[in-house]
């Protein structure tokens, strides 16, 4: 039996020790710890990687804290459209959809695009009539509700600025302003290997606050935000342009395949070269050996890992905030 | 002064001699001449790449015979949803928009979206929205009939049918049975090499016949259908679904850069695994020598380039068809 991995994130950005209160820091950890929990346990009993990534997805979308299924942020018009992507490294499938409203974990929803249609994405109205006829749970605009999303709204709208995960920028053509907002955003992933040596990635998020256009990110894009191959499974968060330019769930995987590389040395190369194009975030991969990695250049990342012996570590911050 | 070179595509898939009359093909040349006569002139007056694949493009989807701008095909509802994206290799720049009505040449929108805004993809009304108030032409829905596409929809809602470029399939969960249609269906794309050693990518869809659910393909995926980059430029024809798992475009970038192969090698091994794993389609790339490749393993594709002294070329068929 291989070694069993797991990792997970909860969205990169502008996290800071100096704007986060004790008790704040202490519910992200415990929601973390929680969503690595029904994670680990799943591949401990033997389950499947694409099993694991889903449960330890859902836990966190079902979590107010992070922007994703229940703590999605509310676009322009007061709504939730909701992005998700899960890919099996096995079988070389995914399933991913795009702008989904009312779907209570839009994870489900694109394991069931991937397994119960011959398509690899659905986005929006047709995701939605999907998920109805498919039968996944829903959940009405109130579920989706939280004070502290509404808020973000009205000060985006206020301000006429857009936010993304990790930062805020105007609505307009200029470049993010990074570090203008230490906000506690968050896309949330997971990725695993199981003890057939499988892998998995999933990855899921609200989007952005006061957003318009139909703007579409990386999260729902198999090779962007979200990838599983044979070498290793990834999730990105992040600043989504620069990972949709960059392919960089992908890059990982083609770093490792094409120039012989270890999953550390693909990993830090793809974010080095994220850092060299202007790009923030993060991501957390994990590769048939059963390694963990989770590099990132923004100022802090929600994220999670467990080692072979079973325990858990969480943290928050990089190493000089 | 840099080698330039173009190439083009109109769409691949089970496109066989004995379907064709005399007349029909006379018309796809000519169709094809016309759009590499454009964008060899941009390239020729020492024009951008970026100009180049644009010109192409747009003179394919002005084109009837084509599934791309005013050839677009319907979906369910009787609407024409098109998809088109560009990128320029020399910024790692790109633009996208999926789902757009009424825009007369989607790959001007998707090059707007790559200038004007902070975004690489817009989607649905949003597109739609953003290319009012940028001023892009938009055409009624009368320009976008013809009778032989509303005939497609009306043939694929009695057989209960979906039909992609290069086949047709049942609309529930098996896989596409290809080889099932002899339509002359067709994505359309341009690569091109500027005499500064510059490489840029297009392409542009109509989609699938009797589409439902919001499905997304893979040309306004940059990665998937779409690339260019420091090494090569590549715009992809097929079963969607195969390319996006397999970041067909970005893989051939990817096999030259971290592999060391050159155009050719690249885009063979790309095409072979496409096939080793059922997906059918091909693709046109060009590198930054002016190599020009155009690899697919359905009966045929509708293709033209043009070779460093400006004869243009044109083929449709597969060697054996």
């Amino acid at each position: 039996m291989g070694k069993i991995a797991l990792a997970i994130h909860g969205g990169a950005g502008t996290i800071r020790r100096s704007n986060m209160t004790p008790e704040m820091e202490l519910e992200y950890r415990g929601a973390l710890e929680a969503a690595l929990r029904v994670g680990w346990d799943t591949l401990e009993k033997g389950g499947a990687a694409l099993d694991a990534v889903e449960a330890a997805v859902v836990s966190l979308e079902d979590c107010p804290l992070f922007n994703a299924g229940r703590g999605s942020v509310f676009t322009h018009e007061g709504k939730n459209e909701m992005d998700a992507a899960i890919m099996d490294g096995s079988t070389i499938n995914a399933g991913a959809v795009a702008c989904v409203r009312n779907v209570k974990n839009p994870v489900k929803l694109a394991r069931l695009v991937m397994e119960r249609t011959e398509h690899v994405s659905l986005a929006g109205d047709g995701a939605d009539l999907f998920a109805e006829q498919v039968g996944v749970e829903l959940a009405d605009n109130a579920y989706f509700y939280t004070e502290f999303r509404w808020k973000q709204l009205e000060e985006a709208i206020a301000a006429g600025k857009v936010q993304l995960d990790h930062a805020a920028y105007n609505s307009e053509t200029q470049p993010p302003a990074s570090a203008s907002s230490s906000k506690p955003f968050g896309t949330v992933g997971a990725v695993a290997c199981d003890s057939s040596g499988r892998l998995a990635a999933a990855t899921s998020t609200g989007g952005m606050t006061n957003k318009k256009y139909g703007r579409v990110g990386d999260t729902a894009i198999i090779g962007a935000g979200t990838y599983a191959g044979e070498h290793c499974c990834v999730s990105c968060t992040g600043h989504g342009e620069y990972f949709m330019r960059n392919l960089t769930a992908y890059d990982v995987s083609a770093r490792m395949k094409y120039k012989g590389l270890n999953l550390e040395d693909a990993a830090r190369e793809t974010i080095e070269h994220l850092t060299k194009i202007g790009g923030e975030g993060g991501l957390i991969a994990v590769d048939t050996a059963g390694n963990v990695v989770l590099p990132f250049n923004s100022e802090g990342m929600y994220r999670g890992w467990v080692v072979e012996d079973g325990s858990m570590n969480v943290d928050i911050y990089g190493e000089t905030t």
